[in-house]
């Protein structure tokens, strides 16, 4: 049974600085669930679910006997974020992504402050996809272990490594690497066109002000996806990303 | 000021069988109101605004002087759909597309059930940025004036014709055309391997189920974005509409 500990517990972590204190993060629903079974078991802590889900899954969770609570649809209902709960939800651990890590990677994105959790769990999945090796996030950005993050990732958070560090941060850990930043902005060079170098940095801006000044005087090359109708203003954040991410890699299969 | 019957009549515009009853939809917000009267100007049936956007754009609404009424906020609020209206609200009169202009399109993008409105308003706006010929939706599509779609389409609506067909309707006027159909498919061809000839509709299917199965019979080709994770299950819907409309267009460019 639960107890009101475990509920406070649990709903402390719909606030990032409770998922960062307690290096734990929340997952919902039958899809997640299994992600997590299949591609971060050892990272599963917990798991609340119902007699059904309990009962369909029996054998693939039988590996995880002891960190197994079956709960009632009602107490389900106490701890989860949804409108409509379904089948349960898990606590999971945050992974340390090991820094140096970053310096061994090919073909990396990196995410300057986008905000929008829609657009950042799409971007998480489109980069897991095509297999991108990582995706680092800005500190101001959206983080990657909320609620609606985590629902637009459908899972893919646990097939990607996402590092959250600054621009200068990540800079300093490659400053002594051949590593090469491309930005994407309005006024560059044809995504079509441009010649691909790795290892290699594709660097996203933000939704409304695009890449910062900061980051814009480190860049090696700047690039656009054309425009064929000049009276449109710009493209959604995640469809610029997924458009260059799919032209690199059919570039680098070459 | 506004009166019962004008609060009634807006409010019905949120329902899709009173917009097509008066053929008329609403917009909200600033940003689609100027794109309104710079991109559609003929088809602003009435303005309601606030006096402060009356006053910052006297030149520009000049032109529309007994088409606007001037409101307060209190007002605006009894006839806007947005949690924070901004500004002021305006009906447009839906345009009937002329069915014989798709017999003379080069590359169309058809739309089989898409039933999430962010996804098909980023789908409208993306297909406007690439000069996409037009698109067309199936009948059990979101409705293209759902204030969702509207919101995401960020005032591409104005600029890309959309029609509403279903495949067999759309087959019968094309049918004398030696037009070709693609549909995006999990098995097919690399779509960048695949040639493409024109005239030619890319068909993309429903979220979940993909293409109907009465669609797929008629198709010429079928190609696939390739997947560079095995691991993974699927792309976002506007996602994966994004990198086929930039592949087609890099190669139509040749």
């Amino acid at each position: 049974m639960l107890t009101n500990n475990d509920i406070k517990y649990i709903r402390s972590l719909s606030q990032k600085k409770y998922r960062q204190k307690y290096n734990n993060f929340v997952i919902e629903g039958e899809k997640m669930i299994l992600e997590t079974i299949f591609f971060a078991p050892d990272r599963l802590v917990k798991l609340y679910c119902l007699p059904e889900f309990k009962n369909k899954y029996n054998k693939d969770l039988s590996l995880f006997d002891e960190k197994i609570e079956v709960i009632s649809l009602r107490e389900l209902k106490k701890i989860s974020n949804l409108k409509t709960p379904n089948q349960g939800l898990a606590l999971i651990e945050i992974e340390k992504e090991n820094i140096e890590d970053i310096r061994k990677f090919n073909f990396v994105l990196y995410l300057d402050d986008i905000r929008d959790p829609g657009n950042m769990g799409t971007i998480i999945r489109t980069a897991d996809w095509f297999n991108v090796d990582c995706i680092i996030v800005s500190k101001d950005s959206v983080d990657i272990y909320n609620p609606k993050v985590l629902q637009s990732s459908m899972g893919s958070i646990f097939r990607i490594p996402v590092f959250e560090y600054d621009f200068n941060q990540l800079d300093e850990i490659l400053g002594d690497i051949n590593i090469k930043y491309y930005g994407m902005l309005m006024n560059g060079e044809s995504i079509y066109e441009a010649e691909y170098d790795f290892p290699l940095v594709v660097v996203i801006g933000n939704e409304s002000r695009g890449i910062s000044d900061k980051i814009i005087s480190k860049l090696d090359k700047k690039i656009t996806i054309p425009r064929f109708n000049q009276h449109t203003e710009s493209l959604n954040a995640s469809i610029a990303t997924a458009i260059v991410v799919s032209e690199v890699m059919r570039r680098k299969k070459d």
